[in-house]
């Protein structure tokens, strides 16, 4: 007997067949004598209409308001999950964040998960009764509903399995697994049976969108065993686990892409200590997400150029705060890409293999794609390049890295 | 400075530019120094789509979940109207059954209300703070969502009046108040500056819908005082007040009708007592409502007759009860008319004032209404008919009793 957290998204109750099928997947762990917590999220579309409704009421926006509001979503599914569970003669409750409780900090739209008092649902577990808990929402201090924000609900399922010592956390989801890169535009992409805490986190935060980095930070921080699978089909999903848990590993394990990137440059920055401080203090008081940041000196004119990259969608804003504070920052010009997308290989043991970076490198100069930007972690390289060459650069690394199928 | 309570029903939030206008109308009473607590529905349209999910996701009822389900309506209302009135510069916060809290019995789908902790809205409003409640909603003794089943909106109106000694509850609705007679079928109907809480009472029962039964008898006992007026226009409308505060009193207040009755007669039952009482509990039991009931006893054959009124939708089921019984209550037959409805004429004064039913019977007998079954109250007169002279009957009463507006 085994104790399971099942998480299953938005498309897996997208509509009432679905419900009804996420129940018997969850009725199958049941026959095998497991106990069960499943946790679920709105049914695919309801959170949008939820959203536009609570900012097209009124332009000032209330956050505790919007967190009541569209934590709605979940509270429907729950309640026909538990349903559709005692038609298929499942002993089966449903848990909103409140009644859990999951206790959450104050920043309604995006709280993050202080505590979780797990007793009742635990004594419900034993007592062989399936819980159904409402994902991405939480109580906050004040007694009132927050929300995790989006893809909440992965990290509502971790905290859970931590809380509930749980033997195992499905991520049920509409792909089948983890793939060494997205399957769409790399038709030889396979699928992965295993892949690391640290790698699903570098993967995750460079635009691989099948777990949320922040779900894989808590599991990798409690040491919940993560499964990613298929809603639709029975195969076996992929398991994110411990780094010596596997036994050999690949030099790279993924490419990720992140399409809907932008790269500014400020040209001519006065080469002075707190420079970089001002920039980009200024772009994270307007929650502007900074993601990669290069900066050259030249030693001749005592001035320096910095080039970051944001999301596609705050281009222009970052621009404009950026003009406005020309006077201040005392640089000559500022010029923006909005058409970028940055290209990630990801693999644990790049730690210990040189010459990955070498065949990022010449794969992409043999097709002709100019790296614009490149940073670097521990276990992961990656470029920003013009997006034209997107899908080119992806295949072409696969293939480099010899992670085609077959 | 007054405390009001102002209820909304789902037509008058039906989209975000009818919440838009709600949260004018709140404006107002606030800008005029009141303290204003509004109770809401869900938006028109959108409780019958999650009563659906929940009733065809499962064969198997679960009450507990469906009221977790359909709380959802309010839920969304309230943090749109508070978002709503923020935009007007009015500050206001939702509440939400289990947040006020409104501690209802454990009666999942038609729960009453036990008692209200008013305490946090009591001194939210002193401080000038607007609160918006959900309607129909509450929480059970076992800390799960409990709904007080359909109208139960004005139901928790009312009870928060009581609970915030309210000086008045305003009951906004899509008619402008209560009507002599109901204008679709009679034109010349007059709306009426008061009504007494016991005629409001026998009207509501009779089938005027402007009131949930409920309510009416929870005003009467806590003394509320109730106001019945439109959403879309700023005519007064109704006061539903004490009897001794009506100085003038007309004989007849209005004509209700409810045009959807069917009427099952019993013929040949043995003359002995207890056989009301076997076929009474037997639809008891199975949840049948029944409304008039008559017996006529024939002394030579020692055999009895009962003719009983349930609603349309009721008739078949009651029927087939009665017959699967015909066995233990020795009946002849049974003969069901599913095309009668009710007439009702009700008027506090009618206790003083004799001949009441006299004109009653003479009005219907000159259009050749034929009356079938007669039942009365101290303040009322009901009568069953054939259904298709309903609007003739209702006219012609409205007529005779001088209720005619000019």
């Amino acid at each position: 007997m085994a104790r399971i957290v099942q998480k299953f998204g938005g498309t897996s109750v997208a509509d009432l067949d679905r419900i009804r099928n996420v129940a018997q997947r969850v009725k199958t762990e049941f026959d095998a004598s497991h106990e069960v917590a499943v946790v679920v999220s709105a049914m695919s579309g309801t959170t949008n209409q939820l959203v536009e409704w609570a900012t097209t009421v009124g332009a000032v926006h209330d956050a505790r308001e919007y967190d009541a509001i569209v934590a709605t979503g979940e509270q429907v599914t729950v309640g026909l999950l538990a349903i559709a569970l005692k038609n298929l003669g499942v002993d089966a409750r449903s848990w909103l964040g409140w009644q859990v409780p999951i206790h959450t900090d104050d920043v309604h739209g995006a709280a993050r998960i202080d505590h979780i008092d797990a007793a009742s649902i635990d004594q419900r577990l034993s007592q062989g009764q399936v819980a159904v808990i409402a994902g991405f929402q939480g109580i906050g201090p004040d007694h009132r509903i927050t929300t995790l924000g989006r893809g909440g609900s992965d990290t509502s399922a971790v905290a859970l399995a931590a809380a509930l010592k749980a033997d195992r956390c499905d991520i049920y989801t509409d792909v089948d697994g983890v793939y060494t890169t997205d399957p769409r535009i790399a038709p030889k992409a396979r699928k992965l049976d295993r892949i690391t805490f640290e790698e699903m986190l570098e993967m995750a935060s460079s635009g691989a969108k099948v777990l949320q980095t922040r779900s894989v930070a808590m599991a990798m921080r409690h040491n919940v065993n993560l499964q990613v699978r298929s809603s639709f089909t029975d195969a076996p999903g992929t398991f994110v686990v411990n780094e010596d848990s596997i036994m050999e590993q690949e030099t790279i394990s993924g490419i990720a892409y992140s399409p809907d990137e932008a790269k500014i440059t400020i040209v001519g920055l006065p080469d002075r200590p707190g420079v970089a401080a001002a920039v980009f203090g200024q772009l994270a008081d307007h929650h502007v997400n900074v993601d990669m940041i290069v900066q050259t000196a030249s030693s001749t004119t005592k001035t320096t150029d910095i080039s970051f990259s944001v999301g596609r969608l705050d281009n222009e804003k970052a621009v404009e705060i950026i003009e406005k504070n020309q006077d201040s920052l005392e640089f000559e010009t500022i010029v923006a890409d909005p058409n970028v997308s940055k290209i990630s290989v990801v693999g644990t043991a790049m730690r210990s293999q040189p010459g990955v970076a070498k065949t990022m490198f010449e794969t992409l100069a043999a097709k002709g794609v100019n790296i614009q930007v490149i940073s670097t972690s521990e276990i992961k390289i990656s470029v920003l390049i013009d997006a034209e060459y997107t899908e080119l650069a992806v295949r072409s690394l696969h293939t480099a890295f010899g992670l085609d199928e077959g």
